[in-house]
């Protein structure tokens, strides 16, 4: 369930991403710099902090960093750096997500359980690994390098996915204290009376035969690839997002009341978990606030409605007379795009305000597409053509969540820009909704 | 969940399809050879049989017989004939299985508790609603035949969908009784070591931008409309279903015990219900036999393995090396094949031995496309472009299971003929092994 | 669950018993009258009615029918009858409810999926087994009939509870019929208005050490044995159980919104099942009503207020300012009164209107004790001094319920008259509302 | 569930044990000494290891520690010592386990999710406190004295109960951990083979009128009153609990696959659960080894077995051709038996091996009544004669949980020998089995 899970290890995929690689110097620098935002992001938390798990979904913050260090001493040093010792004989055990067999792992719902090793000896843990990472690099000789440079580098793309996941699983935890303490202190943002919501605009695609998926230069994740065509109707897409005033109006006139708005399914999940609102949403003295990782706020009418899921965003889109785009019409949309916007690197970890759409005054695109919030298409997560699981561990964790999900593109407030691209698809089940998940309107062309 | 939801009845729709509708004699004769079809479906149950409902997802033939005529009763006579009285004040509550607002229908799962009206008074039902319909066609003016024909229409096609039902249904209920009696006698068919399944062999399509979906010429569900192009990439599909000799030789190589054929969801369930083969599959005496509409017999090798679910096609698949096709794949191979085989109307109401492929011997095209088992697709049920679901009951009733479920195409041996045609979409969820659902293969062109 | 657990077959109780069985013409002509009381039940229903099984702790009143018999057959005629063949050979395993080893019967909740074989089948069952039985008393000799007497006494004894769960199964099946249809017409009770209820008084008694439990003088189930002294503090008991309009005061104020009346199993399952008022009472019209064997009429204040759990009934006494009573007090009461009363003989299936008390114009003890509601006490069920579970299926069917259930005394409006006694013990989970169950309070002596 | 919640508050039974409170000084002094270990718990664990609550029947060590101190803060400090400041506002929300109104404290199974306060801030509460409590009670009146010193006495009860649960809920969380860590290190205990379990025998009691229930001198909780005689059948009682070494034989002889040995309920714990053997025993290389606080080590023969539920205990007995004794047998065995045994004081948080048995040497009475474990017997949890509901907190938190579960009796090994006396009645559900809850036989006397 998730962009977790996407990681794959295969020896195919590794020679044939090897050209890609970043020269090795170049790497070690890189490795240091992504290695270090992952402490940074667990900095401001308390032990008890990284301990919980808030749900099954969720894994506390120790075990996303051990996690991410395992992956380097289980597919780097264990196999590359002979002489290295293993830091814990049984880190294999506790950090390993990976299916292998029968009892192989603990369950995922009881991550949060396991008090011991403390935080402590995790972070020593992560000290350990860079240290022999860095040693490995700095000593390998050609060869090794074309080996280990591109595991490492799928290494970091892993890290990455996994420092999103931090600051959505504490923000779900966080959310829960009734203490209502924020995760960073932020500045208030502007209230929503302030700054008024641009009028909503739709670009125009002509649609046709157009390239989609990712053509194997640079890193990329086998569930984008192999680059294909397909055959677009005209369409038109929102140049931005849904916004939390828009969203209110929905609510207004009873969105969540009407049956005839939703999915069959998303009806059932609205009444059995009793849905009136995006989650992190709470009336307090008669206004609507939502708990943000910089604590409980007044909801901002002109940032775009967020920790919505698949059956809100489809049922809004009903609402307001649209639909939610096809994944490749926003892939082809966002193909000359650049991938600016506010993401994990401002840190703000929070949507932005949305700004007057750049269309009209010449902008050649729709602003937003990247960050903010993640997108949700209307596309169940199926395999591209040509896509077959191969054997082996890549096999295993490719394909296998291609059922019942939805893909969602763009990424977030909380995703790493340099983890971003136009072809990345993230999925998620249609009940999701602690990610930071919005909606963009599309259309068919008239 | 199921091709019962299909039906629509929305005012544009009728108009547009009135055009297509058969002229109004004719018509009143196939209503009444529809409406029998369905009595003689329910001939060989007791009251008791017709009473209960042995799961969620099914239904009782009592009720699918009451929900059929209170269609016509509804659509029709309440809304053309004012001089009909409804045969029954609450069978509009009872026999509806609309979703207008919340507690004016009974809950589907509690259908099988309404012991009353008994069969005898259902039954009773029908002819009154048959006789009606009769003398409102004999006696409508033009006008009037314009606007109800294509009610009816949708009515007869509504049926339809209702006696595969009757059949899958009573199937998993009489397979549940220890005393194993048949539905109806059957001769017992060749046994497996009797006939050789012939080699699989594949047909090879080009590809290239190719026109799916219902081009509006008759009947068709809107959601197989519009029609519209798409780009197919060029691929293989196998000139037959796969045989409980070829799944046999699956689960010998513990294909039900291996995580890394399945899709995560799938294994999950597979372990959750402890599924070991195909559902109605039993061992006697050491050897596999299966439950079928005529009573416990044999696995028969050469016949097309059915009542596997989605999850357990696309692990056969993996496991073969091939893949499933896409719904388009498959419309595409199956446009200009007729539709002919082993449905409903031959009376068998059980797959039929493959015979050796047509394609060898010149025949234009793979052999049982049509009935034997519905086949499986790896396509999700997603609208087709253009697909806005419109306002009122038609706006309820079409899109909102386009959400979690996977297209299945070719009917089965419990479909009958005159409902089906190659863009006809079925679907259900990954999960659904009550219906008559098998496996086709397909694979990438080189 | 419930009093059909209660049957046991075990040699040494046989012999035991066997003293106390009626003489075998005698026998003969009552076991004539228990069996047809049964069919006599059956015979309003059809048979659908007679089918379903409307949550797992029912049973089909074909099963109750077929399972009675059985009874007899298995425990008689297979044993002592050489020549009597088996009805059919499935019917062991059918009809079979004993836990004899994994597997050898079905399922508890899948009774009502068995349609076949069919009601008629099942009648014959009965005449078969009747005549058998008949044959078989008429032409025993003395040592025959001395072994055979008792295991009848038995049966009949175990048909007698089961048809009691035959009224009680089909109302609650019945009842969720949007038609509200009777099991049997009934003319309109005094409505509430018409008749005062009595003010409520309470008889006296010392306690001290009593005498507790059956003496062995006729037929008794083992866990009324044996005969035991117990030391009762001084009590008062209620001259007249708790009526509807009493019970309604509870619920006017609040009884079902008020977490302190409750036990805190209890408040969690008003919570979980949202439970309002009893079992089978609805508001129509601003007035509640509430289905009963006769159809749905407005609840009526003179009559006991029945269909409450033990959680209810405690609540009720509790908001009432009393205590139930415990199953010694109750029976020590009931010890000289005798058995008469509205029950299942009186054709009336329904509590009738409670009386003046009958302590203030010289009447030995309380009214009602006998018939209209069986009676909550605060007794959990717990074996008596002395028991321990003997071997054999006998061991296996008594001590086995002993734990978190609570004891229930006097018979309701569906139990026949002649399977009562002041010593009986009934038994049901805390959360049980399709019995027959009502309340009547107690309180400490000053 | 369980003992923490049958502390009470109430203003008459304060002014009623007001009596019995020991003199200001030695009180200041023993509120010190238990303050003092409830810290002395805590002190092997990690910040991590108190936050976790590793299922819903078990707090965190953080949450006892704030839980108690909330106690003395509410019921002392807040109401008699007005110029306190409250140590933090959201504390008496974060801390309270009792049941005033919806929503004013945290869903149970939730307290582990509260990272905040951290461990550091709630050691510093229970200074803070700690601090008030002492200057309270050295400047206050002897009016005021004599109001304070009973609640301070029932804060320090509750107090030793919550310690009992510290060491139970830890040693859950622990056991879950693959580390396999102890929360303290003792010494290995005598193995198996070393010491021969001593032979069971019975030591004899002739019944009849007693007096149970306690009598109101000292300190005592109200499911203990009012003292009160009973009618006791001549019975026998074991003069040790039961060792692992009989209940592997138990086992041996398929204990866990019998299903005539258990209680109905009990079975289908059995099976839902996958019991085979005690809570936190393991088999490795072949031999049972168990988790103790201690760590994993051998199962012990001679130890009394322990962390069995009640259903384990009850089928264990009826195996053995036993019974569990009453709890009246049990209390007026242990009426003059001195409190002295392997109680939490020793520090050894482990049952300890049997000794040969006292009688055969001119002991009085049975050994081990008290400590080691818990002793479960065969009297559901019902109110004593007499007992009454009192109406506000105290009415809220009494009688409530006398439902569905059985007294336990003695303490155990984590019970402070302060706490207890021959009428405590601590209690659980059928399921339970983290608490020390061992085995002691009974039998009826010829």
């Amino acid at each position: 369930m998730g962009i977790t899970h996407m990681t794959t290890i295969h020896s195919t995929t590794l020679r044939r991403s090897a050209v890609h690689a970043a020269p090795p110097d170049e790497l070690a620098q890189r490795y240091q710099q992504v290695r270090r935002v992952t402490e940074q992001l667990g900095a401001p938390l308390s032990p008890e902090d990284c301990q919980v798990q808030s749900m099954a979904d969720c894994s506390p913050t120790k075990w996303h960093m051990g996690h991410t260090s395992w992956f380097f001493e289980q597919f780097v040093l264990a196999a590359y750096a002979p002489g290295a010792e293993r830091f814990h004989p049984a880190f294999a055990y506790l950090f390993n997500s990976y299916y292998n067999a029968a009892g192989t792992r603990i369950a995922r719902p009881t991550r949060g359980l396991m008090t011991r090793p403390p935080l402590t000896l995790v972070l020593a843990y992560r000290r350990h690994v860079d240290h022999a990472i860095a040693q490995l690099l700095a000593n390998a000789n050609e060869s090794l390098r074309a080996t280990i440079c591109p595991i490492i580098e799928i290494g970091l793309n892993h890290e990455q996915q996994h420092q999103e996941l931090i600051l959505t699983d504490i923000k779900h935890l966080l959310s829960q204290n009734p203490l209502d303490q924020p995760y960073v202190d932020h500045p208030q943002p502007a209230r929503s009376g302030d700054v008024a919501v641009p009028p909503l605009t739709f670009g125009e695609y002509e649609g046709g035969v157009v390239w989609v998926g990712h053509d194997g230069e640079g890193f990329s994740y086998d569930n984008e690839r192999s680059r294909h065509r397909i055959l677009l109707q005209p369409y038109r897409l929102a140049d931005r997002a849904v916004t939390n005033e828009e969203y209110l109006a929905f609510m207004e006139e009873d969105g969540y009341l009407r049956p005839e708005l939703w999915l069959d399914a998303g009806w059932a999940t609205v009444c059995e978990q009793g849905w009136l609102a995006p989650l992190y949403w709470r009336q307090l003295d008669g206004a609507w606030h939502q708990y943000t990782l910089g604590g409980v706020r007044p909801v901002v009418g002109v940032e775009p409605v967020t920790h919505v899921s698949y059956f809100e965003a489809d049922a809004y889109a009903r609402w307001a007379g649209g639909r939610l785009p096809t994944e490749f019409e926003w892939e082809h949309a966002a193909a000359n795009v650049p991938i600016t916007g506010n993401l994990l690197d401002s840190g703000h970890y929070h949507p932005a305000p949305v700004k007057a759409a750049g269309r009209s005054n010449g902008d050649p695109g729709p602003q937003g597409l990247y960050g903010d919030t993640w997108e949700w298409t209307q596309s169940h997560y199926s395999p591209y053509p040509g896509f077959i699981a191969p054997p082996g561990a890549l096999g295993e964790y490719n394909g296998k969540f291609m059922c019942n999900q939805f893909v969602l593109r763009g990424g977030s407030c909380a995703t790493p820009a340099a983890h971003l691209r136009a072809t990345y698809r993230n999925f998620w089940p249609a009940t999701t909704r602690f990610q930071f998940s919005g909606i963009r309107l599309a259309e068919d062309a008239p």
